[in-house]
Formats: C-alpha cells, structure tokens, sequence
C-alpha cells in the first residue's frame, strides 16, 4: 500500500465520518419534531416511540466515539485533520445530549397529555422548527466547513431565546390567574427549556465549525448567561 | 533522547494533564460555591466576581484543550493514553459549562439581590454542597482512575434530584399562594435548575471514568429523563 492510497483510504473515512454524524444529526432532528408533534396531536404512542428510539441515538454516539478513536489511533493525524475529529467527538457528545433533550420532552408530553389540553400550541412548534434548523445547518456547516453558515446558526439562537421568553411570560400569567394550570405550564416550560437547550447545543457545534475553519474561539465571547434568563418584564 | 526518556516525558505530560483538569475543577468549584455565597449573603459584588471570573475557567478551558491536542499530535498515543486524552477533552468541555451555570447563576442572584428575600434558603445551600462535592470526587476518580469513586457520584445524583424536586414543590407552593413571588420564585427555580445541571455534569464526568477504566457505557443505562422530571405530586 503506498502512501497515496492511505491518504485516498483516511479521506474517505473522515467523509464516512461526516456522514455517521449527519445520520445522527437526522435521528435527533427526527426525535425533536417528533416530540412537539406528539405534544401538538396528544399522541402518547409517539412520544413512547421517541424514547425507545433514543436507543438509536445512543448507538450512533458509540459507534462514532469509536469510530474516531480508531482513526485517532491508526492513523495518527496531524493539524487539521486531527482538529477534524476532536471536533467530531465533541459534536457527537452534543448529539447525544439533544436526543436527551427530545426524550424529556416526552417525558413531559406523556404526563401533559393525562390532562386537559391548557392552550393551543403555535410559539413550541415554532420554536421547535427553528431549533431544529438550527440543528441541521450546524451540521451542514460542519460537514461543509461552512464558516458563514455557522455564523448564521450563532445568530438564530436569539430568536428561539425570544420565543422562550415569551412562551414563560405567557405561562406565567396562566399560573398566576388560575392555579390550577400549574402543573401543566409548568410542564410547558420545561419542554421550553429542553427546546432551548437544543438550540444551545447547536449553538455550540456552530462555535465548534468556526473555531475549526477559522481557529477563532466564538464561544466566550457571546453575551454569557443570555439563554437562561427568565424574562426581565417579570422583575 | 532515546525512548525510556520519551516514555517518561509522555507521563509526565499526562500528569501535568491531570492537574491542569484538577485546577480547572477547583475553579469552577469556587465559582458555584460563592454563587450561593453570594445569593445567601445578597451579595451582589461577589456575585459580580464570580462572573468576572468565569475568564479564568474560560482560559483554562482554551488551555488544556490546546494541551491535549499537543499531546494527540507530538506523541500520538495509542489505546489507553489516546483514551485519556479524549477522555479529558470532553471532562473539560464539562468543566466550561459548569463555569457557565454559576455565572448563570449569578445572573439570577443579581437580579433576585433587588427584591426582599423570599425565603430563608435552606435546601439550596445542601444541594450546593453536594453538587460540589460531586464535581471534586469526580475529578479525583479521574485522576487516580477510581471507578468506586465514580460509581458513588452517579449514586450521589438521586440525591440532588430529590432536593431539586423538594425545592420545586415548596415554590410552586409559593407562587399558587401569592403571585407576587412568582418572580422571585422562578429565579429560585433557575438556580436550583443549574445546581442540578452542574451535578449533572459531574455524573457526565463520573461515566466517562468508568468508561475510561472498566470499559463499561454507563450513561446510557440510567434511568432516561429522571433528572429533569418536575415532581409527581404536582400531576
């Protein structure tokens, strides 16, 4: 085997790489949709499905973890390429935490669907749909090295932010006019939260691309704390 | 330099690694333990350091992930020592959002330090106490390679989710009683979410040592979602 061929070989396996996480990356997007069409359609069927097939998730994550250590191992890359895949197994290890995220959100839909529906749902989808973009273009910029895109995924973290806070003023106010939707609300929130969360992780992938294409750290120098703070209209 | 000289350098690196990760632990260890400080003795000019602070952890963060990738390209390990090395990656990426939930939890102080106390805080304090504790035995289970060590920190958990839950329901109580509190209260809420986040990172570290060292995938064989349940009573 000469030398040229073990380089065509360790290219194709950084793209089988590549792939095995934007496989992963669609399972998670799947399981977030999911959730929120469960909570939507009170479909408990659906949200049980989404737990068990976190499993999937979880073997993905394995898979990869293991696949990296073997090309960290065998064929011992140097600068980019190695950046390339301590990026990779950080990425992963943010993946498995959003199937998490979509997993408690089912969690929550299940107890949530035992009780009357509080409101109609219109700011989680929402929601929901511009995380999981958010998901997809992270990994479309990792997989294409696509700075720009990153950037964009960086910028759309504030929208899903305004749309949190808005969804916990909302429900704030259903708390304190009637005490019995506590429960329920709070519920809301949290799925919220965990929607939130999953921006978050994208985020964090967007801030990963960037430092790998253009070894700029992004992540601290975001306005820290912005994500998690309960609206300021409430103080 | 012949290899019994490298060999021992490479050690030396590798403990130098460890107490790099260690420094970075008691960092972010100070940082949640004066958070409560700071929330406990309304102290906003310590909760403003703790924020400031968060540079150092960041810093460190930078470093040690430089460091190890030094290590994975100069002295391209193999098997165990790859192991620890990426092993050490994520603890860090663990360590940093750590720092981030204290500072978060900062945020909360300052804003919550403008209004009467609620509350005489109790619960929160303990679960700060042990989610500290938590963070240093999981590094020290790192450090020396003791899974009993890890295997206590994933029990210490339960722990922590049952002060999450007691802490959930007595402001819940709070609010239901009089809404004026509600935005004292969901503050409170945030900080006891972030406690157990911060505990949540430390059993993250605790199943990558048991991983490290018995070869064994623990994080996917907990009880999926019962870290972020709200309590059952409130259903």
């Amino acid at each position: 085997m000469n030398n040229g061929h073990i380089f065509k070989l360790f290219d194709e396996e950084l793209t089988a790489l590549k792939e095995k996480i934007l496989l992963e990356g669609s399972l998670v997007q799947t399981a977030v949709r999911n959730a929120i069409v469960a909570l939507q359609e009170r479909d408990s069927d659906l949200a049980r499905r989404v737990i068990e097939d976190d499993d999937l998730v979880n073997a993905k994550e394995v898979e990869i973890d293991e696949f990296c250590h073997r090309l960290l191992a065998l064929r011992q890359p140097a600068a980019k390429d190695l950046r390339l895949i301590t990026t990779a197994i950080k990425i992963n290890y943010d993946l498995e935490r959003m199937g998490d995220m979509a997993v408690n959100m089912c969690d929550r839909v299940l107890e949530i669907s035992l009780e009357p529906q509080l409101k109609p749902y219109i700011d989680l989808p929402q929601m929901a749909e511009i995380a999981e973009t958010m998901v997809q273009e992270s990994l479309e910029a990792f997989v294409k090295g696509d700075t720009q895109l990153a950037w964009k995924v960086t910028g759309e973290d504030e929208r899903v932010d305004q749309l949190h806070e808005q969804i916990f003023r909302e429900l704030l106010t259903y708390m304190s006019q009637d005490m019995t939707t506590i429960p329920r609300a709070t519920r809301l929130l949290l799925i919220s939260r965990y929607l939130e969360r999953v921006a978050d992780h994208a985020v964090n992938i967007a801030e990963l691309v960037i430092f790998l294409v253009e070894g700029k750290i992004v992540r601290h120098q975001t306005p820290r704390g912005k994500t998690n703070s309960p609206p300021s209209e409430i103080s």
